[in-house]
C-alpha cells in the first residue's frame, strides 16, 4: 500500500496537477476516486479533509493537504532528493524564478484558460450552452498572456530558465483540454509557445496517466 | 542605500503585500514610486522588469522578481534567519500548511474580495459606478469562504496553525480596504474572523506604513 493517498478523479484538472508532480518525483501513490457526479465531495467525511468540498486532497503520513498548487510545492520540497528537480532548491535565485512563473500560471494564465475550458469543454459534458462572448473576452486575455510567454520562451527554453520546473508543469492540466478545442490556435500560432507545449506534453505523466484515459 | 528595491506604490494592494513581508522580516528597502496615473507601468523600461506592466517589482542584488505572493515567499525563504518566521521552514508539516492556506487566499479569498474592493472603492476613485449585482454575487462567495475561516479559526488562532504566518499576512491588503466599506460586516459578524482581523491588523506594517498614509 502506498504511503501517499490522493483523493480526486483523474479527469479533474486540479487532481491532474498533483499527479504530474507525484509522477515526476517518482512518489508512489494510491488514487482514491471521489465521484463528483454523485456529490461525494459534498459529504461530511470529505468536508473534514477539504473544507471547501473540492478535489484534490493529498494525505502523506500524518499530514492532510489541499489546493493543488500548494500540494505540488510540498511534494517538490519534501521529496527533493528524488526524481525531477522541480523547485531548484539548491539555488535560491532559480527557486525564486520558479516561484514567480508558477505564480504567473496561478494569477494570469489560470483565470482565462479555466473559464475557456469550462465554456468549451465542461459545459458541453453537461449539455449546457457555451457563452461565446465570454470565450471571446477570455481568449483575448489569454492571448495577451501568451504574448508574454512567447517573448520569454524566445530567451529561455522554459518559463523559469533553461530547466523544466513546477512553473511549466502547473500549466499542463488546462492546456491539455484547450488543445482539444479550436482555441488550440492560441498556442499553435506562437512558435516558441508551441515548441514548449510539445516538449512539456511529452513528460512521463502523459504516458502513465493520459495514455490510459479515454478523454 | 538599501540593497532591496521595491517598485510600486504604497496604496497598491499588491505592493502592500510585499511591504508587509519586508517589514516583518526586518529587511531594509527603498520604495521607488511608479505612478500608475501617468502610465509609468506601461513604459518600456518598466516592461523590461515586469512583462505584464504591473506593480510591484522587487530587486534584490542580481535578481528581479514580480508577482507579490511569489516575492513574499522569496523574502520569507531568503531572510529566514531574521524577523518573524513567516514560512516555518524548520518544520515541513507547518511549512506545508502555510502553503495550503496561502493558496486558499490566492485561489478562494482573493477573487471575490478583489472584485468587491474594485467595485466599492477603486471605481469610486475614478468616478465610475458600482455594479451592485456584481457586489452581491461576490459577497455571497466571500461569505462562504469566511464560513470556512470561522470554523478554522475556532480551532487555531491563525489559519495555518497557532502561529502567525505568510498565509494570514497575504490577506492584509484587500481586507484593509474591505473594512472601510459597509461589507466590513462580513468580517465583523463572524467572531473568530473578527478577532483574527483585529490581531493581524495590529502588525508592525500598520504602524510603519499605514500610519503615514492618508487613505
Ligand atoms: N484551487 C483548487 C481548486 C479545486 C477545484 O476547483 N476542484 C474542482 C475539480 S478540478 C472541484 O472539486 N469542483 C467541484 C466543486 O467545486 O464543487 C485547487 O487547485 O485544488
Ligand atoms: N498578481 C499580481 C497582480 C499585480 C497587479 O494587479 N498590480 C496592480 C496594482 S495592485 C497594477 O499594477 N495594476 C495596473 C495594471 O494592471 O495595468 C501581483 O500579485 O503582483
Amino acid at each position: 500500500m502506498a504511503a501517499v493517498k490522493v483523493y480526486g478523479l483523474p479527469l479533474s484538472t486540479c487532481t491532474a496537477r498533483v499527479l504530474t508532480c507525484l509522477i515526476e518525483k517518482g512518489v508512489d501513490y494510491e488514487l482514491i476516486p471521489i465521484d463528483l457526479s454523485v456529490g461525494a465531495h459534498k459529504q461530511p467525511a470529505f468536508f473534514a479533509k477539504q473544507p471547501f468540498g473540492q478535489v484534490p486532497v493529498l494525505e502523506d503520513g500524518d499530514v492532510t493537504l489541499f489546493e493543488s498548487r500548494a500540494i505540488g510545492s510540498y511534494v517538490s520540497y519534501k521529496y527533493k532528493d528524488q526524481g525531477t528537480d522541480l523547485f531548484r532548491l539548491g539555488n535560491i535565485n532559480e527557486t525564486a524564478l520558479v516561484g514567480v512563473w508558477a505564480e504567473v500560471e496561478s494569477q494570469q494564465y489560470n483565470p482565462p484558460i479555466s473559464t475557456i475550458v469550462y465554456e468549451l469543454v465542461i459545459k458541453g459534458m453537461y449539455g449546457m450552452t457555451t457563452d461565446q462572448a465570454v470565450v471571446d473576452a477570455q481568449s483575448e486575455k489569454l492571448g495577451n498572456v501568451l504574448d508574454v510567454y512567447e517573448a520569454r520562451l524566445t530567451e529561455n527554453k522554459y518559463l523559469a530558465g533553461n530547466f523544466y520546473s513546477l512553473a511549466d508543469q502547473n500549466h499542463i492540466p488546462y492546456t491539455f483540454f484547450l488543445m482539444k478545442t479550436p482555441l488550440a490556435s492560441l498556442i499553435n500560432s506562437r512558435p516558441h509557445v508551441k515548441a514548449w507545449w510539445e516538449d512539456i506534453s511529452s513528460r512521463p505523466y502523459f504516458q502513465k496517466v493520459r495514455a490510459n484515459a479515454n478523454v
